[in-house]
């Protein structure tokens, strides 16, 4: 089941993806359910906003590819590398990324987004889909140069509009077959497939959940494989996740 | 003014310190004012909380001390470094800071916070006063080892309980004239003037908010003097700020 939430003639609601058309809900599904209105919107006339916005976290793992820690110059780390992006650089699927002043190279990175869906704290790794909502396509923006300077990566990829998500979340996804392909102005520059994981989306949420108390809300990007790169104004990029759908930004 | 949050006969509600009592407020004045309901607590029968719980985030400054910077084998930085702790490492005065069974060595580091007020981006120096709420006292907790091993900062200060915050928030806060001061089991571990700051609030405020919109609630810890040791089971921290109070935890 793919889950949008939308804005449609000034009111904003969660919908489930039917065909063309948005099925209505009655409240976030993460905590009212799936009751629907009756009502249904056509796709085309909504505009879809980042599926979720995280009360708390958004925690992400860096160098979970080996290629892509290759090209960063390293390995991967023998055990999950964590990070945090604020709530405040959460846009939505055709939202702006915009390029602070601070930085003159600002990357793209395609990742998986793993959507938690109730209180989780010490996870095993056997039980982390019962605290999994869903996924979603997230891109990791990046300030390249910010990231080597800082040494610490927060200010590189805390900037407002550098967490790109959506644009649905799809709540029963099999990563086993999936890929994730990023495309910059149509061109493929990142191509894995998800299976390229160092460590597996149930082992980091075992990891992450063992230092911090996950909630309801809270996304875990996992990683991006090799073939980041920059973007210019003008650009748009995209992020594509096979099964769970496009995610689409234009930089400026 | 001193505002605290605080527990009494099953209610949540936030108050004015006015002598030994709590004026109880209706809501949470950062966003519903200081209408008071006519009731008073006595301190003595309430139960201090955090005084805030920001929903966005918590922004901390690594080494803007020359002393504490020094004693951990550099120099302060000539812009702050920045981190991010989660809002789920947030613990009030009196609650235990409990030892990760990850980490061999749990620091201390006292710290003035300044909670945030207002929705502020791109706020110029000698603007700060304007968005900033009031000020508490911080304990940036810190498993050491980890720190050092992991490079990126994130799991070693984003821990739960790593960010005790309270006993209150002052709304007229001088800073020039006071000092925080860390004591370990009652014996002095760190003392430093407020005024040793490498980066001042304000200079603090725009830079952090030239990065991140800062939301209300949201708390930007300043950094931590020299002085920073371990814990062991069984101590109990306390971090004096003069003007604000004593932030005191066990920890296990």
């Amino acid at each position: 089941m793919k889950i949008a939430r939308f804005s449609h003639q000034g009111a904003i609601n969660f919908g489930i993806v039917d065909e063309g058309d948005l099925v209505v809900l009655n409240g976030d599904p993460m905590f009212a359910g799936f009751d629907t209105t009756g009502e249904r919107v056509p796709l085309k006339a909504a505009t879809l906003l980042a599926p979720v916005i995280p009360r708390s976290k958004v925690v992400a793992i860096g160098k979970n590819y080996r290629d892509h820690a290759a090209e960063m110059g390293g390995e991967a780390p023998a055990e999950p590398l964590i990070f945090l992006k604020p709530n405040t650089s959460v846009i939505g699927p055709g939202d702006r990324i915009i390029r602070p002043r601070q930085s003159n190279r600002v990357d793209f990175e395609g990742e998986l987004a793993v959507v938690i869906g109730s209180v989780a704290k010490n996870v095993a790794a056997a039980d982390a889909a019962s605290v999994i909502f869903g996924y979603t396509v997230a891109n990791d923006v990046t300030a390249r140069d910010l990231q080597k300077s800082d040494g610490q990566w927060t200010r590189a990829k805390g900037f407002d509009t550098f967490c790109p998500l959506g644009p649905v979340i799809e709540t029963e996804f099999d990563l086993s077959t999936s890929t994730v392909e990023t495309r910059l102005n149509g061109v493929l520059a990142q191509s894995a497939p998800l299976t390229d994981m160092v460590h597996s989306v149930p082992e980091i949420v075992a990891y992450v959940s063992a230092v911090f108390t996950l909630l309801p809300g809270d996304v875990i990007l996992t990683g991006t494989p090799a073939g980041i790169a920059p973007m210019e104004s003008g650009d748009t990029v995209s992020v594509e996740i096979s099964g769970i759908g496009v995610l689409e930004n234009p930089f400026v």
